[in-house]
């Protein structure tokens, strides 16, 4: 049996249904696929990852080259190759020491805005007093292709192979994820007003159309539709959206529950801002609701009971000053829960590093308990989980044959990583975004030691600094405005 | 006017009274003292970190090497020296394209846990059930050693000048951070048990006694008192450590209102934990207080009124799943305020860029509030606040004249540093532990372009690993007894 790459000699969490961790193991990849997983010849296997028996093999891959290197273990196709279950491999890739596992999902971004990152911080209304009118001046095609490109490029160097996005002008952002070939569901933003790219309210349910229909059958890429807020879409253009998604077929993705004054707002006359949508006909199992911040228990039930999805961004919440979200009770009731960064704007790094470790942190706070939302919990939050909030669960978050080869290798050698008595808590709680030595989407390295595989990263950072310095001047005086 | 060191062309965040920002600029060091700083000839000057004047010279930095540079802003101390201010340099440093700020200052830490990382994660009682067990059998002064150097490693890594810390066989965290060359407070634990370094109860209080005497004179390292805990230590002999304390003129460390049995203990005969330790003297100046989370206003009041200083450890309180501590209203009290990672079993990583994130976040969402514990706020927590929690602030937290030069270098030029239109944002909520090229302690570098010159990385890693692979065997037969 042949495969284009074995990635061979790490410790490979597969998160798979039974959480098998091989270590060291293999995975073969063929035409972007993952046709093998398993425990290469001779050396122990972790049964499931508790702490025995990782525990024991922790030091042993730690040590990683100290421990029975063959020959040949190298990205050369030569020679008589290592055992890789049995796969003839044309590129063997040395991942000794080495944790391998799933991509990371982030399931909510505006990963156009780095141009604008750290911009008046703590700053009062910041969203409507200083955000909108910002990007109602700066927002044009080439910066969000340029900030969006920048942004992948993050993302990729941290380990995340797959995001959903939504913005302006956001066939931009399928462009940028499509030449960097990363995964993304990429949403047009509605809003009713006049937006960036837009010369009347609620131009962007056609275009958001176009967007779908332009990227369908795309292999990377797919378009949905992304009405803002509730607070920015009224209920007869909602009734409309659930109307197009069923229409096309596609996923739908709204900030809700996120706002003081969207709660108050709505739950004047609903009781609250979901039982408000549920009279629109937009909670279903196409919806990624972001945030979901001010919910009560019939909430959660009704988010459960609907279908909807879950995109749980802690590190922009908690920056906000918001309450914390109920993403384990949502969990808990059946709702699948991923995480996000959230923009730049937001969140600040787009590292997904950051957020699965302040998941379980402020999850425990918030119900004062130690004893939920473990490290792997954590983990599959990040992966699986997200995966299933963007109905790519067929397809990616966990490494099983038949899932695209979405994958990330990290680097255990580092003082910040060291020891992995537990590998999902170090996973979770050690691990930091430069950690990250390769990562591969569908198959292919987008990041190889390091080193971006689809662009030149001094011009990233050029255009990314173009777009900052023509911001800067538009800051000043819109909060010389503001006085 | 002759100096040593000339820290030339970043963007100088003083910290001082001010908040000066010099952009770019320059800090001259001599006999490992800030001898002068300011900004650099002809280019301009943020006034004082407000959005508006950094905003315009963000661009400019972070170009960086593209901006008007000398002939010779090299590491070599020949030909013409670039503008410092008046000063000649033995050497210049290039520090174009960098944020120079203070060295972050750790207010709480357990270093020499590092072996045990990652271990038995959420699991019940751990301290008590876990924890003590696996150090009375482990702990053993070449651990204690071993483990600190390994950690001291990661801190300088991450911008950390200065640590308190506590523990057993502590003499050998003094050696470790003596030959590391780094700043520390190190603190001989005292418990009403037979602790890994006593074979009777209380013994710690002699040892702390000698490690005080030991360290006295040491440019860098000196010794502090640390009883335990209020539940491993009785009011008697917290009386008795306030007297030693006063006649060895000496620091007292102490985990104060952490846990809840400890909350439930205290309050029912004296209201509070706080409130029962006035009775024993231990509340003074003297004091930091580690954690510091059931805390009524009362008590907030009592630990202003007592002058005790607060090492706040969001990231390990989180973690444990315990109320977030009212830090905000601590320091608005009055109190002194500094940030601690805590040990590598709380907190995982030992950097402070993760600390210093989360601080600002979880204040703001235990308050409801985001505009409170802004950036700037944040970081003089970690920096000058922390200072002034160890009693160093005349010495160390700030960049001035007549302060010991413990500083780091920052790299701008990577993804998720990018653009910084304000600097005290990017510092808090941007940086993250790779970015730092550089760290000065006392004018000599211990890392420099972002390799260790205090010992072979390869060699710290291998000795870790040693002891965290002894660990790993005990960790679990511990397991074993506890089914």
């Amino acid at each position: 049996m042949e495969c284009d790459v074995c990635v061979w000699g790490g410790t490979v969490l597969t998160m798979d249904g039974q959480f098998s961790l091989h270590d060291p193991g293999y995975v073969a990849v063929r035409d972007g696929v993952i046709v093998g997983v398993g425990a290469i010849g001779g050396a122990g296997m972790g049964a499931d990852g508790r702490l025995g028996a990782p525990a024991r093999s922790r030091a042993d891959a730690t040590h990683g080259a100290a421990r029975g290197a063959p020959g040949n273990a190298s990205s050369s196709a030569s020679g008589s190759a290592p055992d890789c279950g049995g796969w003839r491999a044309r590129e063997t890739v040395d991942a000794r020491g080495t944790i391998v596992m799933p991509g990371y999902v982030n399931t909510h971004t505006h990963i156009s805005m780095s141009p604008f990152r750290g911009a008046k911080e703590d700053s009062k209304d910041r969203l409507t007093r200083f955000i909108f009118p910002l990007e109602k001046r700066m927002v044009r095609p080439e910066l969000v292709y340029d900030g969006a490109l920048f942004t992948i490029a993050e993302m990729v160097r941290s380990g995340t192979t797959c995001f959903a996005d939504m913005y302006y002008f956001e066939e931009e952002v399928g462009r940028a994820a499509a030449r960097a070939g990363v995964r993304a569901l990429v949403g047009e933003t509605i809003v009713d007003f006049a937006a960036p790219d837009a010369t009347a309210p609620y131009e962007g349910i056609a275009r958001a159309e176009r967007l779908v229909e332009e990227w369908r059958g795309h292999p990377l890429v797919r378009g949905i539709i992304a009405p803002h807020a509730p607070y920015t879409v009224d209920a007869e253009h909602l009734r409309a959206i659930a109307d197009l998604a069923e229409k096309l077929d596609a996923a739908v993705m709204m900030h809700i529950a996120e706002m003081d004054f969207e709660h108050a707002r709505f739950s004047a006359e609903h009781g609250s801002v979901l039982r408000y949508l549920d009279t629109t006909g937009i909670l279903s199992p196409r919806l990624i609701a972001a945030h979901m911040l001010y919910l009560d228990d019939a909430d959660i039930e009704l988010a459960a009971t609907r279908g909807i999805a879950i995109a749980h961004c802690p590190g922009s919440n908690a920056k906000s000053g918001r309450p914390i979200s109920p993403a384990w009770r949502l969990g808990e009731a059946g709702a699948p829960v991923g995480l996000g960064t959230d923009g730049p704007l937001s969140g600040n790094t787009m590292d997904m590093q950051t957020v699965v470790s302040l998941y379980p942190k402020l999850q425990k706070v918030r119900e004062g308990r130690r004893d939920l939302v473990s490290a792997r919990d954590a983990l599959i939050a990040a992966t699986k989980g997200g995966a299933r909030v963007l109905g790519l669960d067929g397809q990616i978050g966990s490494i099983e044959p038949g899932k695209a080869a979405d994958l990330q290798i990290i680097d255990l050698d580092d003082f910040n990583t060291l020891p992995a008595h537990d590998w999902y808590s170090a996973a979770v709680y050690s691990l930091q975004a430069h950690n990250v030595r390769d990562t591969m989407v569908a198959g292919s390295f987008v990041m190889r030691n390091r080193k971006l595989r689809f662009a030149d990263e001094a011009e990233l950072k050029k255009r990314l600094l173009f777009h900052a310095h023509q911001s800067s001047g538009l800051i000043e005086s819109l909060l010389a405005e503001g006085r």
